[in-house]
């Protein structure tokens, strides 16, 4: 997610160093000691302006959260509005989501969350997606055995990519939806920022749930 | 598929022992022989009304092919399709699909064909739907090793649980499609006389193709 340049987005996230982290990489393995309790932790890679994992932290008092977003302004953004929330089990991150194994200790998570990722469309750049092979094994590496991804998308040609992807690499699915907002699932379902505004033009979203094995 | 019981539907069938089988067990290991040519051997299970596997007979004479449903009136409706075609490389079938493994020696496919299955919405009903796990396992008998099922369904509960269902089986993906008749898979299709019907409303066409390991 790309926005505008603003100004105050860097002042305001080194303003916040409890709540922002900058340098992940020096909490691998530490990530605990961020959180006011010790309990299961759950990732969102590409929180956008953080709508999902602030109502995710809201919902969810028993789970540790942390967001993390590479485009500094679009963090900014997401720590703007998290910060009147006071949630002590909520932490962002701004970095890139490449990098996932320099910053969280295999095995330390519990949950991953990819909703409505840049779909590269492109042939070309299909390595930059987000269920791209290599991407989902670092995510196997950091989570715990059996730990499950979901993923939420509006982009057709993103899940259908997803769902080969994830089947060939040997995940184990919980459950597709091809209309997440007409289900039984929807009752439980968060909304990011994106979800709410392409649903409400008549799109279908669609949402994956699986497993590493 | 059920339709208006027809007088002229068995009599046609008895009249035609050269292109339809009543009794399949007994052509067990020995399908070829009902065949011009000994060449690789595709089968469609539930053809109704016969336009796909007659279109894909016209379409690969370098193939046998073999129209398999249980209504009887359907099964002659494809018959009186097929007749004036004339074609060395086609039989069809009328018998259930729930017993394969009786009619077809293990290995002896290369490639299944579920069109437009009948979805049993209801969860009680689930066993019934043609990728159940049983019946995956009746599939995985009678294929060739690596042998691909390709599924078409304008049914979307239907396809959200023969993607999880296959996928749990351990068959692996070898393409998804959520909108089959706006991609680029849409060129080499051949459709059936329902997708025909469905796609003209405007309806999307999913379709996957996988294959056992």
């Amino acid at each position: 997610m790309r926005v505008k340049h603003k100004k105050w987005a860097e002042p305001l996230m080194h303003d916040h160093p409890e709540m922002m982290v900058m340098d992940p990489a020096q909490l691998k393995g530490e990530w605990n000691k961020r959180f006011e309790k010790e309990q299961p932790l759950q990732l969102e890679v590409g929180m956008g302006k953080g709508q999902f994992i602030i109502g995710m932290a809201k919902a969810h008092p028993e789970i540790n959260f942390i967001g993390l977003e590479v485009e500094h302004t679009v963090a900014a953004i997401a720590l703007k509005k998290a910060l009147p929330e006071k949630l002590p089990n909520l932490q962002l991150v701004c970095a890139d989501g490449a990098d996932l194994t320099d910053f969280f200790a295999p095995h330390s998570i519990d949950r991953m969350y990819l909703n409505f990722s840049d779909p590269w469309p492109k042939k070309r750049h299909a390595k930059r997606r987000l269920t791209y092979h290599t991407f989902l094994s670092g995510y196997q590496t950091i989570l715990k055995a059996h730990g499950a991804i979901e993923l939420k998308t509006d982009n057709m040609g993103f899940f259908e990519f997803s769902l080969v992807s994830m089947n060939n690499f040997g995940m184990q699915f919980d459950g597709v939806w091809l209309d997440l907002h007409h289900s039984d699932e929807a009752k439980q379902n968060v909304e990011t920022e994106y979800e709410h505004k392409f649903s409400e033009l008549g799109q279908p979203i669609y949402k994956l749930t699986a497993h590493f094995n």
